[in-house]
């Protein structure tokens, strides 16, 4: 699903592996759904453009729904995007999220009892929805399945990829993408990383975002915003 | 760089990256060219539209080349396109590839005498422009760094973020981006890897994307071709 300002390399991950099951004949057709097939901003410099509307693919097999910064807090407000999510959740399979995206589940009601993660600065206002925030790559809780931030959706991708086609395939798919990481600097070092400093910027993204939406805004940002939750 | 049909992980992973050097103030400003401010098609299905097009931006501080299948290779004999990546190379700090776009860069004649990679498929091709292919994730040849297949390109550019602007920021952007891979099924095991297949699947690319190229495609699928690189 793509929605105007969301994070390009949250929906382009998972994206780039779904896209192969079709690639390799595996017996799914991958397709990008927005309200209309028109350039859409990301939050990097390029537009995209998706390949159907949301009118044109009202029950998907699977929907993943990609995160980003104040545009995505915006989204948990847009009533035909969160409508569209829950109108898909209804007969999908699998209903998946990356980074933030999967507050807009929480918004459309999906993740009301159950486990879920987020990008490590948001995970207190999963709780905003009545989810479990739990620290994991990946979160699978009944047919929801949400990923960690921006480049986790490869990794949750992958997963759903083997669940749906098998290992074999999807280890196929992981070496035509030469998913092999090697990040430079190593993992990411948590006890470096100046937390404080990117769970405020979170929130100014929600305020920014959610200026007109007084309630939600201060759902989310005092839920569990006085508790971190550890990577 | 944008053109029509490259494979979108390609630039978008590196896109991210380079992206937040200028989100976080780090200096930089990052945009997107192409020939024209239109939507291309990519591999997959999402249409994609630069910010900026190629006289706008006649002398970059860095380029990157990202690759793909068929496209990629008609690519090569694009003479707007390898012209655009000459004349970016003359004034540019810094000339990188992602995947098969290091091929890009040798049709433009800027891997002559230089260690290089692309996709482990590929990899004998890259004698055809004269260099000498070496399987690393990334590698630095004076100004020109190209990296190893699709999702190499994050990799890449972390390294290239931490040359820019210093450890302790691309440590902050690969937090920022969640960059932790947890690839569900471990690394890639090369021994499991069906390579000839890739291999023929890649050559097949090859003269779908040359079929009006004859000379250039028998230079790349007899170069090397008979001599694989183990990865």
């Amino acid at each position: 699903m793509l929605y105007p300002g969301l994070t390009a390399l949250d929906f382009v991950g998972p994206l780039q592996v779904i896209s192969a099951l079709q690639e390799f004949g595996l017996g799914f057709e991958a397709v990008t759904v927005a309200a209309a097939r028109e350039p859409l901003a990301t939050d990097s410099p390029v537009s995209v453009t998706a390949s159907h509307t949301f009118e044109q693919v009202p029950a998907p097999y699977g929907l993943i729904v990609p995160g980003g910064g104040a545009p995505t807090f915006a989204a948990l407000a847009d009533e035909q995007l969160t409508g569209y999510v829950r109108q898909a959740a209804r007969s999908a399979k699998v209903v998946a999220s990356v980074c933030t995206g999967s507050l807009i589940l929480g918004s459309a009601g999906l993740l009301e009892g159950r486990e879920a993660v987020t990008h490590w600065a948001a995970m207190p206002m999963l709780r905003a929805f009545g989810a479990t925030p739990v620290s994991r790559r990946w979160v699978a809780d009944g047919h929801v399945l949400t990923a960690a931030g921006v480049a986790a959706g490869i990794d949750m991708a992958l997963h759903l990829a083997a669940e749906l086609v098998g290992e074999d395939a999807a280890r196929m798919i992981q070496a035509a993408i030469d998913y092999d990481p090697q990040p430079p600097l190593g993992p990411i070092d948590w006890d470096r990383v100046d937390r404080a400093s990117m769970e405020s910027s979170i929130k100014s993204m929600a305020e920014k975002g959610l200026a007109d939406q007084p309630e939600l805004l201060a759902r989310l940002t005092t839920a569990g915003g006085a508790q971190s939750v550890s990577p």
